[in-house]
């Protein structure tokens, strides 16, 4: 079983999801510089989370069915962060806490372990990520990423990829009728 | 004490340095297309992380004394990765092997704690590198790292960080003498 579905599995036999919460389309899960200590398990909809320098957003993830969402750094420092998150489509979401998260993964070894890992994957595919914005082509980074998460195509729209892709949405589109 | 000092008093302590090297200014610890789990501990000197793309060389690490560095995404994964690793100044190098390093930390509860608390952190400094390089402010970009690592600037040649900084030696020589 993958890492994320037996976190959410455990998590509900454990019946610490905290609350369920419904967000429209574009409504916000997290505004900027507040503290966001929550973990979000997507049950169906999209977002994607955003910096804003002031001219424009820069989506820098992007979440959708059976998966998490978090503002990590604000899970992590327990601070304040720049992040917004925000749905793309409605969402169905389930919430738990920090304090709720934690305890559960500490009290078994097991757990803790696919805990780990996970914190070892999102360590790898931020540096793969790192990589990815590093490449001029947009052709190039087009292909190594949907090489690697071809099912983001299927569940975001275009616009939110292609600011993820650091492209504009025309370039995007033109290099999805003609990859090479 | 600091986590990166714990880690390596105890490697110290309980003799797992596999070999102490010294590289050579411009010498490579790591080629692209190589697979290296060793983690690095910098007894002196300064080094530098890079992707080729083609046209030039983009740091996106830099290490120094009294740290370690690693090629992460390789130390993870096992495989082969892109990234290069060189020093800038002559280095000496403790190292330890993977297999090594996880045995100890999975052999103390403290330990293994100090290690998963350094995952977290790298987690939290790969997101704010990435806040970083979305800001178009070169001058922004320099004062949020300056504020964060000013011993940064202390080791490592102001070539390595305006490639770090995305911006040019000379816009970085520029800022430096007149930051706002």
């Amino acid at each position: 079983m993958n890492p994320i579905q037996a976190l959410a599995d455990r998590i509900e036999s454990q019946n610490l999801w905290g609350k369920e919460i419904t967000i429209a389309r574009n409504e916000y899960v997290k505004m900027a510089d507040t503290t966001d200590t929550n973990l979000y398990y997507i049950v169906s909809g999209s977002l994607h989370i955003f910096v804003d320098d002031g001219e424009k957003q820069h989506t820098i993830r992007l979440g959708y069915q059976d998966n998490f969402i978090a503002s990590l750094d604000s899970f992590i420092s327990e601070q304040p962060s720049e992040l917004y998150i925000q749905a793309i489509k409605k969402c169905q979401l389930k919430v738990i806490t920090k304090a709720a998260f934690m305890e559960m993964v500490h009290s078994d070894a097991d757990l803790f372990a696919v805990w780990f890992s996970l914190l070892e994957q999102m360590i790898f595919q931020q540096m793969e990520r790192e990589k990815d914005l590093l490449i001029a082509s947009p052709q190039e980074r087009y292909r190594r990423v949907w090489e690697r998460s071809p099912q983001l195509f299927q569940h975001i729209p275009n616009k939110y990829i292609a600011s993820y892709l650091r492209m504009t949405p025309e370039t995007l589109s033109r290099i999805k009728k003609k990859p090479t």
